[in-house]
């Protein structure tokens, strides 16, 4: 049966919202060891307990073949000289790609291939779409000084993974630099020895 | 290797176009058999050929778990009381599903359920995501007076069948009616006779 309202979506593309999905919130205290300026964190978290980002889901269908799709809210800010960002995640099923597509705002995302640690840093920039092939970790930020929302398209089997992210974070991070994103090892930054 | 240049679509929203992508155009003369009206369909065909509607491509990988990834362009216009519109297509991989979201413009969808020949008519507003199941023959055509433009996401291995459409059109067509778009059995139109 084909339910029209089942098959049809409304975004709100200023608040990240679609009509009638539940909208998951992450605020700064639920990104504690994503930032690479712990002491920094830990400053801002004293102070107050900021949304970072906001997710809604659709997943019509579950079948091979089938697709999830959903949109992101990033805040503006930083942490540090680092942008608010998402947790970032891989795939549970590493072949799954995913799309994304900016719908406001002014973001970047960071890739990282899961097996050669090889990264990079891609802009997501209003009318831009980025494809983070399989088997990649990707985060997002917002580098802007308004919400960024962008739409994310990925197969219905996919799969979030957190869990390696957690354990290892991404090997770069993006820092602002000259009032520019840069994208840093982590590994040679001052504060790197807080975090394993 | 992650090939930012690869990875990355820079799309025009106003002419359906990405950049360095080859774009496919349909002109009227592509279409003979998809129009309700042949008679109608003829005429206007005598007086010119105008383009129709354009479609992008970008197809960064073909394996399980790839997506791929067009951008639709439709004009405004009619063939009698009908839209301008695309030929149509079901997926080769029939479970295949397809994310549609408008850009810009005034869209609808025909779907039809190939195994029930059910069809539905959607709107594709600026905005709104359209959600194509596997297994269902869809048609876009532009119901405003300016050019609709639109995304589309789709699993790498769907492939396009337009050979089943070509054979038997749609069982519905979406004509004008009283200034509004209606989906209307083919078989209860006075031309319909003219089409198999």
């Amino acid at each position: 049966m084909l339910d029209v309202e089942q098959l049809l979506s409304r975004f709100n593309p200023a608040t990240g919202e679609i009509s009638g999905v539940p909208v998951v919130k992450r605020h700064l205290g639920d990104l504690r060891g994503c930032f690479a300026d712990p002491k920094a964190y830990e400053a801002a978290l004293a102070q107050s307990n900021p949304l970072l980002y906001s997710v809604a889901a659709v997943e019509p269908a579950g079948g091979d073949g089938d697709l999830h799709y959903g949109v992101g809210m990033i805040m503006p800010g930083k942490i540090g000289d680092e942008y608010f960002m998402t947790k970032g995640h891989l795939h549970s099923w590493r072949p799954a790609a995913e799309f994304y597509f900016n719908l406001a705002g002014k973001g970047m995302m960071l890739l990282e291939d899961e097996a050669t640690g090889e990264s990079r840093m891609v802009e997501l920039l209003p009318t831009v779409a980025v494809y983070v092939p399989g088997h990649t970790a990707h985060r997002t930020m917002n580098v802007g000084r308004t919400p960024l929302t962008y739409l994310g398209v990925y197969p219905a089997k996919a799969g979030h993974d957190y869990a390696a992210i957690a354990r290892n974070n991404f090997r770069c991070a993006i820092l602002e630099r000259h009032g520019k994103p840069e994208l840093i090892e982590r590994k040679t930054l001052p504060s790197a020895a807080s975090y394993p």
